[in-house]
């Protein structure tokens, strides 16, 4: 899903940053990801995602709310859940979750 | 330049993150970029970098530094600045870059 720039305000806003590694395992990864996705987007406060992964495996995605609660009850949606699990049990060696305040933006050339 | 994970503090710093995509123009732009994250390694107040780019061309680098201050010295760094104007001119088609406030942080699995 490496899809593009998120359309984010002017206004202060949240990024979450998780950076991954994967696991060699597939097992539906990719469908649960493009899923994981379009669910997010349909979620209160959600605003926009930017998800790059290298060829060695490793993943940035930024998905930018409105607000921390918004990002709790993404976190704590059903579904959601279901994935997590599937990736801290098979899909992810390793990752990091940066919860961050937006203060400041700009863009170019 | 898809090396890792950033180790970064328990205490509050700044994540910069930098979404770029590619023009199809390379002339120095992997030796150049390289040589920005060494250059940046040395800055006062740097804590680490992940960084990806994906075979599309869409790129996310975040950084990670311990104060506003250590982030605008960076920014206005001489051969850093060169590096901007060519990134500027001929190397990025689009970037958007935001600066946040990391409040929260956790891994996995």
């Amino acid at each position: 899903m490496n899809a593009g720039f998120a359309r984010t305000p002017e206004s202060a806003y949240y990024a979450v940053i998780f950076t991954s590694r994967r696991t060699g395992v597939d097992e539906g990864y990719g469908a649960v990801a493009d899923r994981m996705v379009e669910l997010a987007s349909r979620q209160k406060g959600f605003l926009g995602v930017e998800s790059v992964r290298g060829a060695d495996g490793l993943g940035i995605t930024v998905s930018y709310w409105t607000s921390l609660g918004d990002i709790a009850s993404w976190r704590a949606e059903s579904e959601h859940r279901v994935a997590q699990a599937a990736g801290r049990g098979k899909w992810y060696e390793h990752f990091e979750v940066r919860i961050a305040r937006v203060e400041r933006a700009y863009s170019g050339p």
